[in-house]
């Protein structure tokens, strides 16, 4: 599980933890999120991490947590809307040349599907960070390799079936771009709903 | 600011606080997203209250937050997706006859208009508790009465300008129902964008 922003790599039993491994990918997003919003792009944000509160005191007006622990997500990490269409994702950074389905939870893989079920927009972005390039993958043609009994990704997979993710300067890594490509056939004047 | 499920009531300087006065309306808006969700009709969760942590400490493999603080959301609460369509709202319980708008912070009136600006379905849901009704009203209404300079909405503007959100055993509180009447002429069957 990744950490919510401020809080450093943490190191427990003397090993470097790998939770917050993506940090540099969601910065990434996060920039870009900002670019799409201030330009009327698309609305997207990533949601705050879920944390169970045990023990709360009350200074004053405000509240401070004194015990809590961090919860698994129900969903995943990044939604919003993009021209009136829903769109949710979730963004992993590896530096294996293959992307392991083990690092997507199976319950956020479950609601990547049922959202695709509802009309919504689903997909996978993942960095491969040795060669820093990132791709889309659509969260149909995940589940199909799920389905066939995958356990991986490799790198190919995703150039052949996916789509890059542009980076840029602003935005930062033009993913409304790569959905233009994936489900609009490269257009971004679309008012139907996707199949 | 509402907190996240398992924190009571909180007394403040022997003050009851209104914090979480809409408790038993997002109790039942939490019943009713699982049994949307289960049965297909669209998928809405709650959005995590942001907590920043400032002291963490690691026991084994896991974290504990010694220190935290609730931050204010960014957005609203709820947000989802129903037939491929954006969906986003904030919901609130008042005990007074006409709802004030000092409920709704106004970077969050802000981030619904920008929905409804991307074509997203944006609106409100109050819940007069006293009568027990409860009310959907689209965002670009509010809007508008904002512009005009109101300070609060009455019982009688939601009836004539809203939506009843039908309260039931299943759903508990049939807000679908209210955006198929608001949104597209009371037909569940529909594949364009809104306006």
């Amino acid at each position: 599980m990744r950490y919510p922003n401020k809080i450093n790599k943490t190191i427990c039993n003397n090993k470097i933890s790998h939770s917050n491994r993506g940090l540099s990918l969601e910065s990434d997003l996060n920039i870009t999120n900002e670019y799409y919003r201030d330009n009327k792009i698309a609305i997207v944000y990533k949601k705050p991490t879920p944390v169970r509160c045990v023990e709360t005191e009350c200074i004053g007006k405000k509240t401070i947590i004194k015990k809590a622990f961090y919860e698994m997500p129900s969903t995943t990490d990044y939604n919003g809307v993009y021209k009136g269409y829903y769109i949710d994702f979730e963004a992993k950074e590896v530096r294996t040349k293959a992307f392991s389905l083990t690092n997507i939870h199976e319950h956020q893989l479950k609601h990547l599907f049922d959202v695709r079920e509802q009309g919504g927009i689903a997909f996978i972005i993942v960095r491969f960070s040795k060669i820093d390039e990132t791709y889309m993958l659509d969260s149909k043609v995940l589940n199909n390799i799920i389905k066939n009994g995958e356990k991986s990704i490799s790198l190919d997979y995703f150039k052949k079936n996916g789509c890059l993710v542009k980076t840029n300067y602003h935005p930062r890594l033009d993913y409304i771009n790569s959905i233009n490509m994936l489900y609009f056939g490269g257009k971004n004047e679309h008012k139907k709903n996707i199949e």
